[in-house]
């Protein structure tokens, strides 16, 4: 990646005095100091610097060249690139796959080149790069960008988009008074994709936070990979929302995993921060990017000389789940120096009363270095109103004073535009966080402290160790439907097999069994049907719950052979008492590679569905966690007198469970729904394993 | 109201040639046209106006006093001002109610003092009043806030706040380039309060759309009454999260009308569209205003030079329930006229290959001229980019077409400071909305469409109407508990009087009773113990359900008894197979007055709670309206072969439960829960009424 971000030596083929190839031109004389060789048979000279007919008539060697040229032409330029020896090429211009057809097959074309030649390419279709504190324009967008000033930041992002980089980079700077550190566009993606960028940005010692606006993952595993392994925070925009994976949906896991909630699952349970907007993505990862981290147990100090800015304050902060600090003594004392007698001090701190007395005496400055000294406060989240005359506050200072006490200052900033202008861009500068909502700052704040959470439950449990696990089953039968779904009775074998807790049942065929089978078992029991077919066995009527008798198992089992007409199998199961039901999936997706799936089973998880995924294999660390992020985590706590969820034991179910599907590459999907539970117990009661459609032998040792 | 918006003379108490009393006479200069009089007996002149020693020195009569005194000689201006008879005074400082005892002390006295002279009091504590089109500064903010220049707009603040009016309303003008029309910062509301205010701005002919800040709200009932009236809509933000009424939570319907969540739905019933934070009130409130209304089916098209853009658009309308239009033939054919042959037509539009071929022919303007006459769009999100270079758009011309096809324009902006201020000021000038991001944009279109399904959903049918219905069952015993719950038996008694279905069911006291009632109900049956302390049955042992015999309801009436030591009643009750559960209720709140409340029954209305409320009483189709606005309305509509809820059957439940509750004015709460749903009939199964603590008569024919 170094040759495209810090290049010796620049080629722009298409140069020009007008438009995006002078631009670009233009761009790259404001900062680069390398060379700058523009291509272009039309011109002697460009903007002063020599300019050359082709790509071969340029005599050094040249690290990176920049395509403003239309598609059409791209192959042949590709090809001279290929000649000179030029192995980074940034296609910029429009075109390719995104227009459909004829433009996908141009990118095909330039990719077969590339490959060929060792050649890497960044685009096509992007806006290309902008390295700021490198002052490094290599990208065609006006150079109105840079003229209102440049803002440095440490935050870099990666925007799977041509256009929006440029204006959303502009309105960062110029209107928002944002900096950032690199903006990478990286359009169609045709070669070079975040897998590439990503890295490099994480080990890029002016980048501390990274964000991305991605609509498609076509590394999802290897972006994983990454993700999980990342020192620093990463937010992800996900835009487009249809289904990721190939799969078809055989399983309630695999249709649960639809709707995009998949992807932002399995990015969450890799600590990635994820965004729903443009601004937000940023204003997100400007939190990240704070130092030091906020505590995970956060206490947030309120000063505000508005009563309504602190009662909102308060009441986001508890939506939000951060606390409201409360003071020490010392402060409470110290603070009500500042007030008038009749003023009584808490938080949230209403300086009115105190600017109306002592305005000349900094109460907004002597208010925050009170609270800075409170070891019961970790953030200060400060009201501002810039412009309105009254106290001026020296950032840099109070920014010191937080450093050395290791806090946080955030202001919610309102005023007049210039003063806003000048507060914002030296708190920029200070590394202060500014925002323009209470709420945005307050979730911003939230996410922060959640980046932390998961920082502190890291583990360095290797879920990918798979030694000292017990391992093939000969399965001599699987009775797979043309689908390849494994029946009821078949894929609770195998879970079993696996260290699952499953329910107790027998196949029985005769009158003989069925009487053993109830004496063994004891009743209530439950009779069902297999039929290969289908999976959802409740909607044939072949399943009688609550059987509590030998005469009433016997017409149960009569009953449901005349429905099966002579196919299938009858299951005699022991009816177990459920406090609540969970459910627990596995899948395979195309993208993201193998995932498990937890939630609330019953009828809610198909109306009003609570289930999260996380990537396989898990560790235990990891199952925990999944187990945890589910929102109603409180019925698992035990309620209304039931025992509450043994978690160890649900951990190990689901990392069991993990292993199964990750260590059998022909398994795409496991259903176990429900997984009941009885005295905090969890119990695979009905459960489909899901195997690739190119049925297996069915004899054979296979590792299951 | 009208003497506090347009006096003909003011006199301001504590006027001064610095700090507050120096601003609010500045800013009276500024726009006011009336008489003004300075009052201190410091000065001869201020600011070049004769200065009046005391209020009663002023020789003509006075409209309106503005009062920048100490709160402690507030009492005798007050009384000076009741003897020269000024009847509308203004209290602007602070050290009142909002300190404690000591400042609730002075207020009280200014009331008393109010009252007797029949002055109306607006504040204390608070900023006054701005009035931009009409330039009325009755406020001591810093004259700074029009210094920027005055924007006017058409919508009118609320603000229960003093400080954060000036600076919000400085940032709103300077900074975001929004106008406004009146901001009233009515402080601590001693006297006036949002119930005098608001009905003023309902009629006022430059406002369009009021929008409040509150975080008291001591006249509910008849705040409920303007809103469910108003003509023009209105926006909430609620600050403040606490218990709102005075009511003990006997009942689990008094428990889930916490944490605020009574009044956001009680306010969503009557048409109001809530907020949560300031800005994003004040542009969901700009969107209300925009003329003409959207259509409740309202289709989208995106405009937009960002593939990126074009896609997070689809998404975030997509999840507020929003259509992206499907262009007609005509529009896809004018479209590709400004494309280039390679490139698809589809919403989003994307036009960044049409910029780069003919940005002299302003494509954004012809897209959007095509657009609008496109009978299958409504409104258009555009996305643009201001000071970039390239097209620059005639923002009143765009804004005129708009208007001729009854359609709307939303404009997502990023782009340079200088060229956005331009834009935002001739925009709102246009009535054009513009917003920061697009997840904002949407949102605001979302509400806006809300209240226009609000409003077409609106009756005439007047709930208040009782006649024809039918009334008073002598109660003989009402069994009352000491905290005035009223048991199981006798609270269904009255529901079923008042045409609420309940369960089949009888109070059996021997065992020939008991066989009779099986005999005539059949099995199974329920037996429970009715302890008159208890509510929650199921917790102590005293309920058996699914009894399917004759001798295992024998055992269990013999159980409970014993369990019931010679106290209490027992209960026979069919046992009903049920789909699913609901829950319904009424409330007398404080301030509110009386609500009904629905939602989902069973574990989850306690675990993650699914219920919403309106005001009472209800009308058929205000019940219909609160069923739908439950979270899972899905599983209402019939779900895995259950038949759907039958909503009429469902609507006159609730329409006699609210009759019931505000017809009776010793009910304070009533629970019904659950209500079974069998076959969509939903039937109560359990309830309780809880009566007034001071116990009422335990004979007589109150109307029940």
């Amino acid at each position: 990646m170094i040759f495209f971000f810090k290049p010796a030596s620049i080629a722009v083929v298409g140069a020009s005095e007008r438009r995006g190839g002078s631009q670009t031109i233009r761009n790259l004389l404001y900062g680069y100091e390398g060379d700058i060789y523009p291509v272009n048979p039309r011109y002697k000279e460009i903007h002063g610097l020599p300019c050359y007919p082709s790509i071969d008539d340029i005599p050094p060697p040249v690290d990176l060249a920049i395509l403003v040229v239309p598609a059409s032409v791209v192959p042949s330029v590709l090809e001279a690139c290929a000649r000179k020896g030029v192995y980074r090429v940034m296609i910029q211009s429009g075109g390719y796959a995104e227009v459909g057809r004829a433009g996908k097959d141009i990118q095909d074309r330039c990719m077969t080149i590339a490959r060929q030649a060792g050649i890497r390419l960044w685009g096509p279709n992007c806006m290309g790069l902008v390295d700021i504190p490198g002052r490094n324009f290599f990208t065609f967008m006006s150079p109105r960008i840079y003229e209102d000033g440049i803002i440095d930041g440490r935050v870099s992002l990666i925007v799977q988009s041509g256009m929006l980089s440029a204006g959303f980079l502009v309105d960062l700077m110029s209107q928002r008074n944002i900096g950032v550190s690199k903006i990478c566009s990286i359009g169609n993606k045709a070669d070079i994709d975040e897998c590439d960028v990503l890295p490099y940005l994480l080990n890029d010692p002016e980048t501390d936070v990274v964000a991305l606006y991605l609509e498609s993952v076509p590394r999802g595993s290897l972006l994983l990979e990454i993700l999980r392994n990342a020192q620093k925070p990463v937010v992800v925009l996900k835009g487009g929302k249809s289904r990721l994976g190939a799969q078809s949906a055989l399983s309630h896991t695999a249709s649960l995993a639809g709707d995009a909630r998949l992807l932002s699952d399995i990015l969450e349970s890799a600590g990635v921060i994820l965004a729903n907007d443009f601004h937000q993505m940023v204003d997100l990862a400007r939190a990240l990017a704070i130092k030091p981290g906020i505590p995970t147990d956060c206490q947030v100090a309120i000063v505000s000389f508005s009563g309504a800015a602190g009662i909102l304050s308060c009441d986001l902060l508890e939506k939000y789940g951060l606390d409201v600090a409360l003071f020490s003594t010392d402060t409470i004392t110290s603070l009500g120096n500042l007030y008038p007698d009749w003023m009584p001090v808490g938080n949230p701190v209403d300086l009115f009363p105190a600017m109306e007395l002592h305005w000349r005496e900094l109460p907004v400055t002597q208010a925050v270095s009170i609270l800075l000294k409170d070891p019961n406060v970790d953030v200060l989240l400060v009201y501002f109103v810039a412009g309105l005359g009254g106290e001026e506050l020296d950032l840099a200072d109070l920014k010191n004073k937080a450093d050395q006490e290791g806090k946080i200052i955030v202001f919610w900033l309102l005023g007049r535009r210039k003063a806003q202008r000048e507060f914002r861009l030296l708190a920029q500068k200070c590394g202060i966080l500014v925002y323009d909502e209470i709420s945005r700052a307050i979730e911003c704040l939230s996410a922060a402290v959640r980046f932390q959470g998961y920082k502190a439950s890291w583990t360095d449990e290797d879920p990918r160790d798979f030694s000292g696990f017990d391992s093939a089953l000969p399965i001599t039968d699987r009775s797979l439907t043309q689908n390849g779904v494994l029946d009821e009775y078949e894929s609770k074998k195998i879970l079993k097999n696996r260290d699952i807790p499953v329910v107790e049942e027998r196949l029985v065929s005769t009158g003989e069994a069925l009487k053993e089978a109830a004496r063994e078992m004891g009743f209530p029991l439950v009779v069902k049907g297999l039929l290969s077919d289908e999976m959802h066995k409740t909607d044939l009527g072949l399943v009688k719950l609550g059987i509590g008798s030998q005469g009433d198992l016997e017409m149960a089992f009569r009953e449901i052979r005349k429905k099966l007409g002579g196919r299938g199998k009858v299951l005699i199961q022991r009816q177990i008492d459920t406090d609540f039901e969970l459910i627990a999936g596995f899948l395979r997706d195309a993208q993201l590679g193998p995932c498990v799936m937890f939630g609330m089973g019953g009828v809610f998880s198909e109306i009003d569905p609570d289930v999260r995924f996380a990537s396989a294999p898990l560790s235990y660390q990891e199952a925990i966690k999944l187990i945890s992020r589910i929102r109603n985590r409180k019925i698992l706590e035990g309620f209304r007198g039931m025992m509450p969820l043994k978690t160890d034991q649900m951990a190990h179910f689901l990392v069991n469970l993990s292993r199964l599907g990750v260590e059998n590459s022909d398994i795409e999907q496991i259903d176990i729904n429900p997984v009941s539970i009885t005295g905090g117990r969890p119990v695979a009661v009905d459960a489909g394993i899901v195997f690739k459609c190119e049925k297996p032998e069915k004899t054979g040792g296979i590792n299951l």
